[in-house]
């Protein structure tokens, strides 16, 4: 059974690359973090990535009721401690605070893990210990028996730490206490997704260089040229984040291997030494151009060289950094472009969307331009609320316990595996016979009784960027459906990638059936459940609108397809309005051919456009799908609703094409292969 | 006016020392402690020493919401921090628990400073931060530049703690912070009422020897006597804690005397060495035996000389230390022979006696034998409750509300300035004339409006000792009536000590006019005012009294004394039972000669016992005074007591003496002379 590691400060920057790997080595992680120099965008990104659910709690480590509870909810077998603040300048102009969080806060950690008896640690701490190592002969590369001599605030809160864990582990020999003295770290996590997001000017090299590439900084200074190195600038141990956090497995797994406690430091560091200058050209080399900077002054208290002798860490742990700083300096520009402002994104933000405020896993998510404003929640990945003009366009619910009520039409919800009807709940596949629970009459709807409207999605992945001036925002959920669930087979990866802009919303459904799935073949079908109303009223009565297409897929008593095509009872191709006579839940075919099982690339479709007098909103809907069921609504039956208070258009493959072997393919995914589809709805 | 200094860990062992030596110049202080390792009898005995206020709040350092209060409720100066916890041994058992109390502790207090504005601080650090000074060439006696490397976490804890203070004046320069570091503190004050008050075993060698000269420990183990001293033992710089108590004060005016910020150490230590037999020498001196010893092995860590160079604190401080450690032994010996539990009275307890659960100026004192209990408040210095034999045999209210009610008829308290009546509330005295507010018709009762039955009394000073294999108690109060004070002349100490035996409560009565006084003399007659029943019911009716005398004052219309003695109603010389037909509220004399005015060296006479058929207990009153009110309660009148619930027998003077001439010199006190009498009530 995977082993509980709390990591404290875990949404910070090497933190959460350290949460990553935790995960990545079979560890459950439990993060505690006050977010006062973080952001929880972080954790959420790292489930985002890893597919595992990381659990979050918005402690500050002084307040030890909050963090006993932590410790009474988890079998917590060892803590890496990271919370702190660590800014080496502003230590020296507020060091109480820097006490008070850093030494304060471990004191009370490790109170909690006495109480709780957990005696594994691994400690974040910092070559600045050292202080001055070029103060005697022969310590370059700086070993651990150095001695200390931390000259500013921060590092002495280091040092102090160390000693506090020295003295712990001398009354009492069972503590297994890694200290580890990180060296420089840079770069960023390989995806893009994680890197540092320094709050106001940086203090470090290439943190500031990149804001400089970015043009938020005009150019770098350097400090000094006239240093006894090969190009004058001094010499430092830089170390790739990634390489860093693989440290902290490497301590852990060295601790879980001991019989007994211990007490002992390792640095972290490559052992190799870079100048300002190799750095900056490594930099400019991954940006593609040369960066404006300007040589000044030496910096008082900067030294020759301060590179780490990793030896022992090298031996002892078995570890040693991989990574160069070119491919720091790539990955560390992936995640500037992509990230140019960290995680802060200035028209969103999140909060709790859950009866309980301390359940991260569904929050929502609000995108804000002029006129124009969209929520998300984690739940069901849904749209909760689309507001146009101040006029909200689609059924949804303020109270999150609402979502969960059996009478909740699938307000807003992705649906999946399989939107729509599976007919007498099974299908042939390979030869095999599937057979699902049936969750209305004999047929199996929108997923089953555990649908993807009941799942909590990862993420979102929130992101902006700009294009033809327009600000664009994008939200990625993901999920992962394991095979079995719902008596589907295979294993999928469901990512749901939300595109707004000023008026509109798109969304991008992927379903990719995963290389290590059991299975050489699935089915996916997925759509998004929004009820949509333009009316201003309660009711969509009076809404007029105008489809692509009349035909529709011809159904039985049982409510499947037949096989056949037909026209509707109303020429939907001309303008309709829509009332109790003119109701509509049939499945529309916009290309009676199918379509391949990935139409990201197929051009969008306006398949629906609707008026109401009531507003001068215009809805317009577009799909990649060769199909879509147009749903009004008729039976709405939840508290506050109004049959018909919206209608759906739910763009999908054809309903229950895995039981016509003409349309099978539109639905059945291989290997490796990926399921993909996109729609828009615009608000004009 | 004087400044506020709030002193941490104020009733601890240097803490309340130093709070003396503030207020003897002239400082206001406020403490807080958490009482973890000390106890609030300390500062009970430092009012009854300094007869000044101190305000107390039982608040722990790490309490921040607490300690803002603090602040927000006194206009703090400036603070002297002991609070600490000090055990180098049990430091290195549970260190986290100093680092948690003391380093978290300061943080805390720092906190709370900057939040207030106040930036001066004096901290009680120690030698130890140095560690083992003979490491270096040249540091003995150690000056203050010696590199520090504290060997044990108590000495890290103090080493962190300048740190950070060092720093927060890097970040601030307007702080100004005082470093004490202490050599080896000794001795006790003279007054024999504050000293060391280790818990379970002594770590330090005077405390140890003194538990040896009193037989608590068999024997003084001496670590090694081949050291390179003169007698072969370790030599260290012993300095007498009161001596170290004033470098405080030192410390805090210098600080108040410089413009602007500062931070720097001092030692504070003679800057003279003694050996252990040195002090041991000493010490048996004091006692006037040879104490038992054995020499054993050298202790791990010990060296042979940590003297301090006390130069900077004796030039910059304008500080030394005068007292020899042959003073130290001699206030040692006298703290531990008066004390030799140190303030752990195993059956005395207290608790605040206030609606106000932080108010400690009221306090209930309980002292317990096997069939008797008496308590004590210190509002009035009140007898609040005697049980004999399970039954409560004075008036007394359990809610400390009801004392302050209008209808509380004297219940238990002392009565001062002038017990009894004062005849037109007028008297002559050196020729000139006090008119005082009248409280009874037109007299002055019981010493007027402001009475000593509505002053908080100082301490009690709580000990305990045997005789004749007897356990007794004693609980000193006092009280300073100024000059003025109820229209009075002169100022009086009074002093209120309470002897408890087994069976009986005797009171000593002193009122001492002080040789500061602004006139010549002043008049003072005081009394307790309990009531007895034995009745075990609601009513005295029933009580069988027998009297020494039959006479009394004869009194006229208002109550006042004629001057001539005459018989009472009844004779109750013989057996008289009370009722409400038969009930005395007259003065009865004891001798007709009046007394001097210090009658304690005369001898206690029996002159009231009474017997009540419903219990077996006997009463008796015996005093030195020359005449009793008799008062059997006719009057009461408040809510759950009847007229008649108790009897008083208040030994004084006669009434109204200062308006007779023949009389007076029962009540005029010189300049520098002491008022004084007893009482005893037994209960057999």
């Amino acid at each position: 059974m995977s082993e509980y590691i709390l990591v404290t400060g875990g949404a910070g920057y090497i933190g959460s690359h350290t949460v990553i790997e935790l995960i990545n080595n079979g560890y459950k992680v439990v993060v505690v973090d006050n977010l006062c120099n973080s952001s929880y965008d972080a954790i959420a990104r790292v489930e985002f990535i890893t597919k595992q659910k990381v659990d979050f709690f918005d402690v500050d480590l002084r307040d030890l009721e909050s963090l006993n509870k932590v410790f009474d909810k988890f079998p917590i077998k060892g803590v890496i401690h990271f919370a702190a603040l660590k800014a080496v300048g502003e230590s020296t102009k507020i060091p109480l605070a820097y006490y008070d969080n850093n030494i304060g806060g471990t004191i009370t950690l490790l109170t909690a893990m006495q109480k709780h008896e957990v005696k594994t640690i691994v400690f974040s701490s910092s070559a600045t210990v050292y202080g001055d190592a070029t103060r005697f002969e022969n310590m370059i590369p700086i070993p651990e028996h150095c001695p200390n001599d931390p000259t500013n605030p921060y590092g002495k809160t280091k040092f102090m730490i160390e000693h506090i864990l020295k003295d712990i582990y001398g009354a009492d020999n069972q503590w297994q206490t890694a200290i580890l003295r990180y060296f420089n770290p840079i770069g960023a996590h390989p995806s893009g997704l994680l890197g540092e997001d320094p709050l106001g000017i940086p203090n470090n090299l290439l943190p500031y260089l990149a804001q400089v590439a970015i043009g938020r900084r005009e150019k770098l200074s350097i400090f000094g040229n006239d240093y006894d190195s090969h190009d004058g600038t001094p010499i430092r141990d830089y170390i790739h984040v990634v390489d860093l956090a693989k440290g902290h497995i490497a301590a852990l797994n060295y601790l879980k291997n001991l019989n007994g406690g211990l007490y002992r430091e390792w640095n972290l560091g490559t052992g190799n030494g870079s100048t300002v200058f190799d750095v900056y050209h490594a930099f400019c080399k991954a940006v593609g151009k040369e960066l404006p900077y300007e040589v000044v002054g030496r910096r008082g208290g900067d030294v020759l060289n301060l590179t780490a002798n990793a030896t022992r860490a090298n031996t002892e742990l078995k570890w040693e950094a991989k990574l160069t700083i070119e491919d720091a300096c790539k990955d560390l520009w992936k995640w500037t472009t992509e990230n140019p402002f960290g995680f802060n994104i200035d028209n969103y933000e999140w909060k709790v969307f859950s009866d309980d405020k301390e359940d991260y896993r569904n929050r929502l998510h609000t995108v804000k331009y002029d006129n124009f404003e969209v929520s998300f929640a984690n739940r069901g990945a849904i749209i909760q609320k689309i507001v146009k003009n101040g006029i909200n366009v689609v059924c949804g619910f303020d109270e999150p316990s609402r979502y969960i009520e059996k009478s909740n039409p699938f307000f807003g919800t992705t649906v999946g595996r399989v939107a729509n009807r599976i007919g007498h709940s099974k299908f042939e596949l390979n030869g095999k016979t599937y057979t699902l629970e049936s969750n209305e009459s004999s047929n199996t709807l929108h997923g089953g009784l555990d649908g993807y409207d009941k799942q909590y999605f990862f993420g979102p992945v929130a992101k902006q960027f700009k294009k033809d001036d327009k600000i664009i925002n994008t939200f990625e959920f993901n999920y992962v459906d394991k095979d079995g669930h719902n008596g589907f087979p295979g294993d999928v990866e469901c990512t749901i990638k939300y595109t707004v802009d000023d008026s509109s919303v798109a969304i991008e459904f992927v379903g990719e059936h995963l290389k290590d799935s059991p299975v050489e073949e699935t089915i996916i079908n997925l759509t998004n459940h929004s009820y949509f109303n333009i009316s201003n009223t309660k009711s969509t009565d009076g809404t007029v609108i105008k489809a692509i297409t009349n035909k529709q897929l011809e159904v039985n008593d049982e409510l499947l397809p037949t096989g056949k095509f037909v026209p509707t009872h109303t020429d939907i191709t001309k303008p309709t309005t829509l009332s109790a006579d003119c109701a509509f839940d049939y499945c529309f075919v916009v290309d009676g051919n199918g379509s391949g099982i990935d139409t990201r690339d197929s051009e969008l479709k306006q398949v629906i456009e609707a008026t109401h007098p009531n507003s001068n909103i215009k809805f317009i809907a577009e799909t990649t799908d060769p199909s879509f069921q147009l749903y009004t609504g008729i039976g709405i039956n939840t508290p506050g609703f109004e049959p018909r208070s919206g209608f759906c258009i739910e763009n999908a493959r054809f309903v229950d094409a895995i039981n016509h072997k003409e349309w099978a393919n539109q639905v059945i995914v291989k290997k490796g292969q990926s399921y993909g589809s996109k729609v828009k709805y615009s608000f004009v």
